[in-house]
């Protein structure tokens, strides 16, 4: 059964300190299948675009055996555009613009056939859309969900509905204090753990990510990159990659999940190298193996 | 021979969220023998205390094996005081008082035996100390070096002359960047060892630690705490089990020094378990294997 992602499909303007582009290719569901399609078939996007969504896009997508029966064109529409720009040390980044487009009005509706997939993997949007799919689907066996500050802030309620439905929580370090106030890290993901998700993921960027499983705690170091041109959709490629490698495996084990922390930060670090989608468009399983191995060494002692 | 330290020795006013305490046992070089000596002895000090340093101390300092012959006690003089108050978060402090008293002109002199020590750690002190120590040494194989931001806001020149001698550096992750102005942490830590230290180990409190040798990366986990008691004395804990355990063992490869990191992460979690000094006065061997073991099933995948 198929591995179905919903999300965002955006064209993003990007600046950086070292170069800009304009309109390119990004979106939440779009990096997660990007990531996903290196470890599983098929992956099933269900997201909203305009009429100016470039063919161009669709064909590298279907290139990657990712399915887009679920995406909506909406005639005469506009896609979500967001602009941002990111400082100098790549941490922070302001927002310039955002034109939500057909995105105001994205109702996001899973195709009958793809309402029995069995690992689903909600991206970053608003947790009354989360809602609305976890609703249309026919009790997945894995649940991912990632989230942001917005919603924690906005939606906190929602947010909390959508959490009692899923297996993994993925967010970052800031979000989790934010989620729960309280400052302590481990004490933290254990309180969000109460909430719902089986397993909580926290990235924390240069720092690596932690995965929380019951009474267990796994430490994924963090790739050591001296480059980092566009850390867009690191952590979706994270998600994907993460989710992908379990779709695979079929192995939910804690010991599987450890793995797939580390092929999630792998499919990241590729990510973020190149500008927009870029980084995740022509990899090889050879490339992909390669990295996780370095993570390995990374992080080994006897 | 001997592992040699050289650092401050202080009485200590802290205040956590937690708790309070006043006039309690403190000091880079008390933090750095106590954890050293748990691997290794003798641990020889050379520090500079007043007439008021309680007997129960240097009996505490003794029964751990710690020499301290090259520890001068100033007649009529006052030991230095320091008082800190923790914020909630732990992760920041403000320094409430400082007292120099006997500290104020401190000249290290390193008794004659000691100078052919072969192990050194040079605790945070100023590094026009720092020199004065490194010049009365006969080579030592092995030289380990702290500091912090206050030295290299106020001789920087001095530190980078110090940089040029040692073997180690430890520092956290916001002074690397500090010492070099390069946001990106890992080229900064190139920056940094080409200044003259062949390894540098960056502290990153509850994301763990980075270890840099000739081109190999080593990242180190954190030890997941729910309860710091006492932050005060973690790098100098680092410092003494990491340096111990190597003058221990007697081997300096890569190998060694990433479990030499682990081991220093270890002692640090113990240290900040209790206030002051008391975590690491009472432990046992067997408590330091178990957590190094932590540690290694928090990191491992396969």
């Amino acid at each position: 059964m198929a591995l179905l992602t919903v999300g965002s499909i955006a064209l993003d303007s990007i600046e950086t300190p070292f170069d800009k582009t304009d309109n390119a290719l990004g979106g939440s569901a779009t990096y997660i299948a990007l990531a996903a399609s290196y470890f599983t078939a098929p992956v099933e996007v269900v997201g909203v675009v305009g009429e100016d969504f470039a063919t161009e896009h669709i064909e590298m997508l279907e290139k990657h055996n990712i399915g887009l029966d679920g995406m909506q064109v909406i005639k005469n529409g506009k896609t979500f555009r967001w602009g941002g720009k990111y400082h100098f040390d790549l941490n922070t980044r302001d927002t310039l613009f955002t034109e939500l487009g057909v995105f105001e009005n994205f109702n996001p509706i899973i195709p009958e056939k793809h309402q029995k997939s069995d690992f689903l993997i909600l991206g970053n949007i608003g947790p009354d859309l989360q809602l609305k799919v976890l609703e249309q689907m026919e009790k997945p066996k894995f649940t991912v969900c990632d989230t942001m500050n917005l919603w924690i802030d906005l939606m906190k309620d929602k947010l909390i509905e959508v959490l009692k439905q899923v297996d993994v929580l993925i967010i970052n370090d800031s979000e989790t204090r934010q989620l729960t106030s309280e400052p302590n890290l481990i004490k933290s993901a254990q309180m969000i753990q109460k909430m719902g998700p089986k397993y909580l993921i926290i990235k924390k960027g240069e720092h690596g990510a932690l995965l929380f499983g019951e009474n267990q705690i796994f430490s994924a170091p963090a790739y050591p990159m001296t480059d980092i041109y566009d850390p867009t959709g690191a952590g979706d490629s994270f998600a994907g990659g993460f989710t992908g490698y379990l779709h695979r495996e079929r192995d939910l084990s804690f010991e599987s999940l450890k793995r797939a922390v580390i092929y999630g930060s792998t499919m990241a670090s590729f990510c973020v190298e190149k500008f927009s989608t870029k980084g995740l468009e022509d990899l090889s399983t050879l490339e992909v193996k390669a990295r996780y191995n370095e993570f390995k060494e990374l992080s080994r002692f006897e």
